[in-house]
């Protein structure tokens, strides 16, 4: 097989200057002009490989090469070709890179399929322009609704739907059902995480998705004057938090992969060095494989959390807000992908996604599995975001064994 | 003895009419329109009362009765007559009207007294429009320096000199001496604090003024996402920063009184609930009575941050900005206020200062000592600043009473 390592190159350099934001990195928002021109130029590429392609109505682009014995049997596979604001180049588009390289080579090298093979360049997972997110794989499972969007606008008060018919999309009719020939989704995408440097693997085989609970929490008590106010006669509300993250944190560690529990946001008033703070908002995100898991720690902490203020006196509002449950990826889509890697000798991992990502919203609907290559550092949703050449290089390859093995065998 | 409640209320509601904010409570900040009004008025008043009344060249202002015996002894007294920004109108004020009330019944009732009386308003204490604290009480007593403020300015670009100049004050000489006539200072203030409220206390008999260590302290780790970083690969800094919090709260609870430590700034970044926080800053407040106590247990603390930082592969940086020693009060004046609570029944106890106060500048240059009156809810710097005009009224009585031990027997 081929060494991607220049076709790869060649075609990210491409499509990355297609929304390279001047304040750095990548900035392609939905239904913008920059957006626009990568799908329109996406198009032109599918087309000169010499697949057929098509836009949806609300703009996902599809590219296809028809399956000679099962032509109603589709392969389908791909990521968004939406970014944050100042994003990487590789968050979203790649998976749209991998599967066009990985079909263009299947194609060049053994002709046509036996199924029918498609990468499709999403419209929208970020919910960076609009507060709407998946919009692009919830249109092709027929899961988003339109009255979704109808009154939603981007901070320059712009409509969804106004922008969508600029750019030359509409709504799709919601009464046509979901179409019934994919027998796959394949995404490959870069970790986002740390997990594959750490422990210097190549390839990760993801086989679930997190679920998610997010939450903001209030806790109240009374801002006193910090020199007069004897430790006796507080209600530090900052001190509580402090009893909270602590202890919650422990307890995350003791019981360990794959939960993750963070609280990402402290926001005390009046916030300043000499008075005892009498109201503390903080946030807090619990992520966890199985549902039951997810479920049992959370109501843990949640009481724990409640206990802690009672204890100190502090009154605590608990909101939550975000309640996703996890997604298991297609057993024997993660068989057939772990099966490669070991005849391949790639030294790979079994792992779950902690980030959300397109496969979340098709695994319900059909088999659906995920590839993972390295993030150095960890780093995503910033400029700073890579993954070595070689590994790009080699997840794509690995994309094409896959896609081999479910497009072109019988 | 009288009752002060009526001669404080006209009083004080004529005085806090100069300077009620239109925005809430009181602001009177140094060299305003607002502060002269009342430093001018306060002088009228003065005079009407037949106190020989006069500004220093900066602008503090004296109420005088000459002593008969020992005129050349002079026991002074007062407070600031400057606020905050929507401030409340006893902090400060009260010590003023507090003394003038005491030496106008005492003249009254006993006539001329062996010993000068004299009531100071103080120009500044709070540092509220110009950074620089205690201006009026540091140029008495001859530590002002007129290089502090030569180059300073408020919020709207006003000079420090250009303020004082149009309010028709000027720089004292620095070359003359401190006055040598002041036998001891005394002053009256709220408590800014619920200790006496909690204990249903009316009098507090101050016995030191607390020093005060102030810290910024900066925490570095690594910004990462919070789904897809495992626990055991993370620096986060909100973690270190709750343990540090927690475990030194708790330490300080265990010392107990004097000793309070406040951890009342807490800003992390991103702050943002799907990202492990990479960096946060903090303060932290010490304060004790006590020198070496206050010098122990800050360096533990100190070591403590740094230990807990290595542990969690954090780095961290300690900046102490501000270091200011205790000031014990006079231990004659103390017991004098302790007796004369003693044999008026008083319901008092011996308590110390966490706030500031401008008796810590004449403490090192002359005998000083302070008594508190309640705060309720220990609410200060506020429109809601309040005590009740019963403790007010008391609290003038016993002052009166200290006077006249002091300026009355030989």
């Amino acid at each position: 097989m081929i060494n991607f390592t220049e076709r790869y190159s060649d075609f990210s350099k491409w499509l990355s200057a297609i929304g390279s934001d001047p304040t750095g990195g990548m900035t392609r928002l939905l239904y913008t002009d920059e957006w626009l021109a990568a799908q329109n130029g996406l198009k032109e590429k599918f087309q000169k490989a010499g697949f057929e392609a098509k836009f949806d109505e609300v703009g996902n682009l599809f590219g296809r090469v028809e399956g000679s014995k099962y032509p109603n049997e589709t392969i389908l596979s791909g990521s968004h070709i939406d970014t944050v604001v100042n994003g990487g180049n590789l968050d979203g588009q790649y998976g749209i890179e991998a599967a066009f390289l990985a079909i263009q080579y299947l194609k060049e090298k053994h002709g046509q399929p036996l199924r029918s093979m498609e990468v499709v360049s999403l419209a929208e997972e970020e919910g960076s322009r609009f507060p709407y997110v998946f919009w692009g794989s919830k249109n092709i499972v027929g899961i988003a609704k339109n009255a979704d969007v109808m009154n939603i606008q981007d901070k320059k008060e712009t409509k969804f739907v106004d922008a969508m018919r600029k750019a030359g999309f509409d709504f799709r009719d919601e009464k046509k059902p979901m179409r019934d020939d994919i027998k796959a989704f394949i995404e490959i995408h870069i970790e986002q995480g740390n997990v594959l440097e750490m422990e210097k693997k190549q390839i990760g085989v993801v086989n679930a998705i997190v679920g998610q609970r997010r939450y903001n929490i209030i806790l109240k008590g009374q801002a006193n004057h910090a020199g007069t106010t004897p430790m006796g006669y507080r209600k530090d509300t900052v001190y509580g938090f402090s009893k909270i993250c602590y202890e919650s944190i422990n307890k995350a560690k003791a019981v360990g992969d794959p939960l993750v529990l963070t609280f990402g946001r402290v926001e005390p008033k009046p916030n300043t060095v000499n008075v005892v703070p009498g109201y503390t908002l903080f946030t807090m995100d619990c992520r966890h494989t199985d549902k039951a898991a997810l479920v049992a720690f959370t109501t843990e902490i949640e009481e724990d959390m409640k206990r802690i203020a009672k204890e100190l006196g502090l009154e605590i509002e608990i909101d939550r807000w975000m309640d996703e449950d996890p997604i298991p990826m297609d057993k024997k889509l993660v068989e057939t992908f772990e099966a490669i890697c070991k005849r391949d000798n790639y030294n790979y991992r079994v792992m779950h996604s902690g980030a959300g990502h397109d496969s979340q919203i098709f695994a319900p609907k059909v088999p659906t599995a995920m590839l993972f290559v390295p993030s150095i550092k960890g780093i995503s949703h910033n400029p700073a975001e890579a993954t070595k050449l070689e590994d790009l290089a080699e997840g794509i390859k690995v994309f094409a064994e896959a896609f081999y093995e479910l497009a072109y065998k019988d």
